[in-house]
């Protein structure tokens, strides 16, 4: 049924990106505050990834983020097939979520950002906040709290919204989308390598410190303590 | 126990009522800032939602909501009188919930909106935002997940307040009663028909989308994959 | 061990009413959009209304409210005396949390409230918001979901602060409690006693409310349908 | 494992102080409402600890707090050396939290706090909120809610932040962290003493109180009531 699971993963990108940047235009329209519009925008942001991961994560594993794909993909738990097919389905899902919410916002359909963001500060925030990404999903899974990650991965996106200075995008398919709104949470293109290149080496740190983390002692088992 | 389960439908429609107008209402007297008004709309309306989807939920499958009936009708789960009885209580109970809370805020009892909501982005927010609804409402149930729908759709509902660009109305029976209030949440009578006519088709593009996910493959079943 | 029930409702009524006096004191002292200071007075209130109840519901039931006891002792669930004792120590509570709050804020220890509250349209509101918690209480008992009143109650409060015009007291030892502080939360003592009736009243129609919406058809029970 | 236990108190401990410290500079940076400054470092605060206690609770039981080792300590479930190595994670895990979000925000690794807080009705509200911690801790241990540890202390949290007029510190480890970043959050280190002596004496009467609540009458056994 891999037919049915990238619809799962197009589905979920879409309505994340629309989420997003629907969110974000409403909140500009709103409110002169830009605390109250990064409320607005993380409220919105967290009850949607708690909703898309409960109900399309037996479809299709939830990825909705081609980091998580990779660390599937490099830890032999997906065929490099399947995991190219996810990405497409999530990058073409985070297009059609930003129409979405362009549309909605009775912008042009399509409309590339001017909103450069810079610097290695926030490079530095988007490496911890898509370690952190990586680290929770996989240390949730190792403690069989599967019922618990739609609930812990919308809680880490709620708060690195705020502790992070790059309000925390970890998802090169919500770079990707974000692109194509010139609005509230819109990134410009060129702004877009480098972070997905930091969210990419975050991945790899979070998967290293969930090892880490979780490493048996290299002594014997027969001497195992707790 | 048919009158049960109207008074259940009445009861939850006109506490919704209450709480989308009479927080609209207090939000509007308190601050002049739009993003926290809408705030306060929003958590105050999720928590309702919790509320009643869980304990009238037992008693009445928590519609709460035409469209829901209306699936519900089509797919042959419900009778059509008992529909029609579902829908006839919701309104009226949509109707009392406005004028609790023009009462509460001291209003006349009765007051119709001049809130006029025209465009067609908004129409495409309301086709969105009844669509997920119902998507989410048949996921669910076919996960057997029954017992999270009440924060799965307050979750749903919160997210809409916010990227949509009609503020997710959703609901027929909430527009209706939105057309008694002429305060924050309300509509005017003139804009109500093509709100609805957009939830009605929202509602049957969610069904037509939950088919699509959870079909099973033309194959034979003997050839049946995970 | 009586004495262990009313120590737990001695010190749910004291941390409930330091922190609605508390939270307001702190909301004024911050910010000067009156929807702002609601929404934190509302936050902290829903947050410890999930604590206190969780925690000392198995020790005394978690009532911190004369009503909610009232209704106990006149369904003969407590006898006269526990129930007196319980609304004492619920009203000794409420005035420590008072001078608590008004001392880690700096205020005089005991400081009568001069904030009027009037007007048949709250006292409407404090009938609405207590009927509903009363019935909200006794539905979630009879459907056996008692793990949910915790976040029943608060999700009640949470939406009732905002979409009720007197944002809610629904609590005669709360309406007595924040008569002791002279800040955001308080209410001056000649608005109290109504406050109180309309309570005692909201309490009385909440009871009837689920005495209509759980009781059995009149027709004998051989008939029995579902 | 030792190894691994204080890893997890370090790595918890680090994310805490990095969401404390850098959701306040995110905050202060973006809003001039002091009011939506606090919600905002509550709402990144609450979603954190909900994680952090989840997902390292089960490998070092999810102190990050000096205070709850110690108790632990003197209550003999905690080996003496075991409990100092913890303090020190802790307070490694603190420093280096608040200088990832110095530099997450562009500041200098290490910036010293001038922000004082003094006065006794601040010390008043860090005996409250650390007494209310231990308190909490402790009886969900004992009605065998571990399960809701993370949600208990998260939402304690929540609400202190708000309703002590200290804003809840409520822990040494948190003090101390906060000392090196001259941001929202921070504290200068002349204030510091006199915080983490409260915190100490609230931790100490939060277990009085946790004795007080659940200790058991000095009857008989075989007369035991309910």
């Amino acid at each position: 049924m891999l037919r049915r699971r990238l619809t799962s993963e197009f589905l979920g990108t879409a309505t994340l990106l629309a989420t997003v940047i629907g969110s974000g235009a409403m909140a500009a329209s709103l409110s002169s505050d830009i605390g109250i519009q990064l409320l607005i925008n993380t409220v919105a942001t967290v009850f949607i990834l708690y909703i898309i991961i409960t109900l399309l994560g037996p479809i299709s594993g939830a990825h909705f983020n081609p980091v998580v794909t990779a660390v599937d993909y490099f830890t032999k738990k997906m065929k490099a097939k399947v995991a190219f097919l996810y990405i497409i389905a999530q990058l073409a899902g985070a297009v059609v979520g930003a129409i979405l919410a362009n549309l909605m916002f009775d912008l042009s359909a399509i409309n590339i950002s001017q909103h450069q963001r810079s610097g290695s500060n926030l490079l530095l925030a988007e490496v911890i906040a898509t370690a952190g990404l990586i680290l929770i999903i996989h240390l949730a899974l190792k403690q069989k709290e599967d019922k618990k990650i739609a609930r812990l991965v919308a809680s880490w996106i709620g708060a690195a919204y705020f502790f992070t200075s790059s309000t925390s995008f970890a998802n090169p398919a919500a770079v990707f989308g974000r692109m194509f709104s010139d609005t509230f949470s819109g990134i410009a293109p060129k702004s877009a390598p480098l972070f997905i290149l930091a969210e990419i080496f975050g991945g790899l740190l979070g998967y290293l410190g969930f090892k880490a983390l979780t490493s048996q002692s290299k002594s014997p088992k027969a001497k195992s303590g707790k």
